[in-house]
């Protein structure tokens, strides 16, 4: 693992040339125990942004990013494991119904999640509005957890992948983010760390999204389908469209409630047929001959999900946070709903305190934005758009200038195409 | 100057975009004085070095380099002032002898020079083998040495361009010195800075020279002329051949010698050749009327030198340093010389002392290797190809292996094309 030379792995990256296994192993070693430079690391990310990496390359370097941590055993928690990873909406908060849907279907699901930066929102952000919930859990607690209940949401411990974190940010300040291969690597190398046995990707695509465009977010899927194949965890990957927020509550506590909502079987229609897509393709993954539509049905995903939030000291019956300040968005003319922007609907509701601008910051649990309408309803002026929560009210300006035009009017009687939520496939 | 995030500067330059010369001008200074961080800095370099800079952004790059530090004035020496920049070569003293013999004619030389880093030799490295010698000296006594003798080799101040110093020393460390913006920012800024009025750039091509090919080397030599220009500096550039060491002598203390030869009339054809169609160019661009190849034999370019060398603390007449340990180097097998590969000699004479491998070493003044043969000449097996010096005898056997194929034989009696030295004039 030793003998190389930072500089002659940057220039044959530069110069379109391919690493090998050996190279790209000693980098990322070299790299975590800070041996090769924090500047030396970001010419070489912007060397493989603009030029790429080979598969082979690519899989070496996300080996390379599980070998930097340990490796979880989940084998033993007498249940077929599988995970689920978005890459990122506005109102995304599937995970939510999603784990203890798909444990009381009678898997495991081990969600380790992370806390949101920019304007998609955390999982562990939304489940930390719970009182008394707690995001952190030991190896131990988390297989026993996962054992008995079967789903688990905490945060991912510092010992997997560490590699990822200190690239990730890098990547961060130095416009390096923006890699399909680097954001495969990045995501894969944790799932496969975490040793779930199979997982389902949910990969966003649209205005919302980290990919804007169908294609890229195509290339991203397969990348990652192909990376976990590589590494033994059967993945499949839904591409869903992300140009709409998902639901109508953007932020935390709201997201809760929604969610809730959906595990009560109500909620809007399409968190609940995203939910169901993305249970039936993990289910199908594990082999499990149920379906998840009629588990949600039954009650049980409630059951589980009560369970899940006890077991880690949150009380399911709490009242959740209310904001201090709240305001809506009117419809400025009459019209139908054409379009409602997830982009500065997400951002708005980042703005009003739900995400945050630096990782040491804070979020609000009781700041968001609800959605009052959707695409084909018909509004009247004057109507309420939008209802802006905070306990900033100075926050509020910035917001109404997001969501002046989140919003597209068509004239009264414009039929609107129903949505499509799940868009592709890939196996 | 204030407003601009690095991550959009490398944003944009990342996907292809023009950065405009407010955030070029912004960026030197914010990482000049440490607020954009080296890891974005290398970042950045890798983008320009993948997707180049527009004429305009290189002006700006060039502009905000000179502006990070100081713009000397030398409009009060009393002698037009006129520069010769070589980009490095193996054997490449001609600034020893150009330096005097352009004085002599007249002109005001303010060679600010540098030290030698890998296979190309240093100037201040190969002056220091003079007893006594100096290579700093304050701005006042470079003032008085130009009005007075007409020639300064010296070190260049740390507050000329010290954005150009800081950003090499991060170029070195990430692979992005090989770009042509960043190679002519780097060498104008520092020459535009100097304040001298005229510049006559000596750009190599070849295997002993940082850029190999002609077409590199004419387009580096196109892109330096157009800045000196932009910035009121009368440039012109030659492009000549380093396929083949220059003289016979590459080290310190040897090319000292061989540079006093050619002060006294004698030395090498081609050092002399290409000392005289420099100084021409110089003496051409200042609009001095005066033929340098006369100056030269008239003794008077000698008489200058040792002046130069006496009013910065050395003794022209003081023995030169020789090396504790001589070996050779001899021809397996009767031939004629068809070539003799420039970079392999540089590397041998590097490695036998002649120049560091880390900045922080010193060189030894007495090692290095001479050419005792030259493309043309017929030799017998067993004849001395090369002679090497050093006083570390353990670095022969690694010049000895650099050597072994550095000169190609051809069958006895083929005839070898004359050198051309001179390749091109860019003006």
């Amino acid at each position: 693992m030793s003998g190389f030379a930072a500089v002659d792995v940057i220039r044959t990256k530069r110069d379109g040339g391919e690493l090998s296994t050996a190279q790209v192993e000693w980098v990322i070693d070299a790299y975590t125990r800070g041996d090769v430079a924090e500047e030396q690391m970001s010419a070489l990310l912007m060397a493989i942004l603009l030029n790429g990496l080979s598969p082979a390359e690519l899989s070496a370097w996300t080996g390379a990013m599980i070998a930097s941590g340990v490796r979880m055993d989940l084998s033993g928690v007498g249940r077929p494991t599988v995970d689920k990873h978005s890459t990122g909406g506005v109102g995304d908060k599937i995970s939510l119904p999603l784990a203890p849907l798909v444990a009381a279907c009678g898997a495991a699901v081990p969600q380790l999640s992370g806390r949101g930066l920019g304007h998609t929102g955390g999982t562990l952000d939304k489940m930390e509005s719970i009182r008394g919930w707690r995001a952190t859990l030991s190896p131990d607690e988390m297989h026993r957890q996962l054992a008995g209940i079967g789903a688990v949401i905490c945060a991912a411990s510092a010992d997997l992948a560490p590699a990822d974190r200190k690239l990730y940010a890098l990547r961060d300040v130095t416009a390096t983010v923006e890699s399909i291969p680097m954001i495969s690597a990045s995501i894969m190398s944790k799932k496969i760390a975490e040793g779930t046995s199979a997982l389902v990707l949910d990969v966003k695509t649209g205005t919302g999204a980290f990919m804007k465009s169908f294609d890229e977010s195509l290339e991203l899927a397969r990348t990652m389908v192909g990376l976990g194949a590589a590494a033994g965890v059967r993945t499949s990957a839904l591409i869903t469209d992300m140009s709409t927020p998902l639901g109508r509550a953007v932020g935390n506590a709201v997201e809760v409630a929604e969610s809730i909502e959906v595990l009560a079987g109500g909620g809007p229609a399409d968190v609940v047929e995203l939910t169901v897509a993305l249970a039936r393709e993990m289910v199908e993954l594990v082999g499990l001959s149920v379906d998840p539509a009629e588990v949600l049905t039954s009650g049980k995903a409630m059951d589980t999900w009560r369970a899940m939030v006890a077991a880690q000291g949150g009380d399911p019956d709490a009242p959740l946070p209310t904001p201090k300040h709240v305001e809506t968005v009117t419809a400025e003319a009459d019209g139908v709903v054409a379009a409602v922007d997830a982009l500065p609907v997400g951002v708005a509701a980042w703005r009003l305190g739900a995400g945050r601008e630096r990782r040491e910051h804070d979020v609000q649990a009781a700041a968001g934005v609800l959605c009052l309408v959707s695409p084909g309803d018909t509004v009247r002026a004057g109507q309420p758009l939008f209802e802006l929560h905070t306990d900033t009210p100075e926050k509020f300006a910035v917001a109404h200038t997001e969501l002046a035009a989140a919003v597209t009017l068509a004239p009264v009687g414009t039929v609107v195409e129903p949505r499509r939520l799940v868009l592709e496939t890939v196996r």
